[in-house]
């Protein structure tokens, strides 16, 4: 089974950070990194404690939001610099993990 | 590029099991993780066998839910033993990631 | 608290490839693994460069999907061989993990 090294790396946001169409353009446009998916919490929290969910008849409930996306270990480390201290991203983590390829 | 050790962990449920609110109030009161995030899957089978899914038109769809924190590795072992315990959860992961800080 | 090795694997598709019910198959009737969880994510995109969002009003919006399961690491390898080769999948990722037992 051939892999290859891969780090996973998955930005936590709201979505009244209105951060995703900047994120996504960096990502695709500038990056060109090969493949990103954005999941829709329906519920949660972040630092600030409050609890936020689908649930509630809100129209402003500002649900979460995860970027999800792999690259090779040497690529990642320019990618995150550039979301935590371009773009004030302050929720990313990564981890390693292995790419399954076909031969 | 500065990170910490952390310990990502994914509670797998179904809504049927109605233990969302009693998860989020140990993790959100008692224990004031940093942040949860919720997603619920379209859809998913477990140890059961019975797969569920959305597409059917069924009101008692009973949809995964997955319950995802992270914290401290150290954090980490007393909230599991908690969760397994005294809410009697047993399809809970972890696994080591990094959290990157913005200095 | 006991623990057992895992390995998780994720598996990377567009809802067009309309391979998700042959995958399900698979992997609930053929492999009997204990569980799978399906997500859906609101926006995506994969190595064409095609950016796939829930936003657009468009009936063929083609989001993304991903199927997540895990199990003892040694069935991992023959189930990712056969996704591979003989249902032609070429994103999956997979890591090591610890389930959590109740003793």
């Amino acid at each position: 089974m051939a892999t290859q090294s891969i780090t996973i790396v998955r930005i936590y946001l709201r979505e009244s950070e209105h951060l995703l169409n900047k994120i996504i353009d960096f990502l695709h446009n500038q990056e060109k990194v090969s493949g990103v998916t954005v999941f829709q919490g329906v519920m949660g929290f972040g630092s600030d404690g409050q609890i936020r969910t689908s649930h509630l008849l809100d129209l402003s409930m500002d649900l979460p939001l995860v970027v999800e996306f792999y690259d090779l270990p040497e690529r990642i480390e320019s990618i995150v610099n550039h979301l935590q201290n371009k773009m004030a991203l302050s929720h990313i983590v990564s981890w390693q993990a292995e790419s399954h390829l076909r031969l």
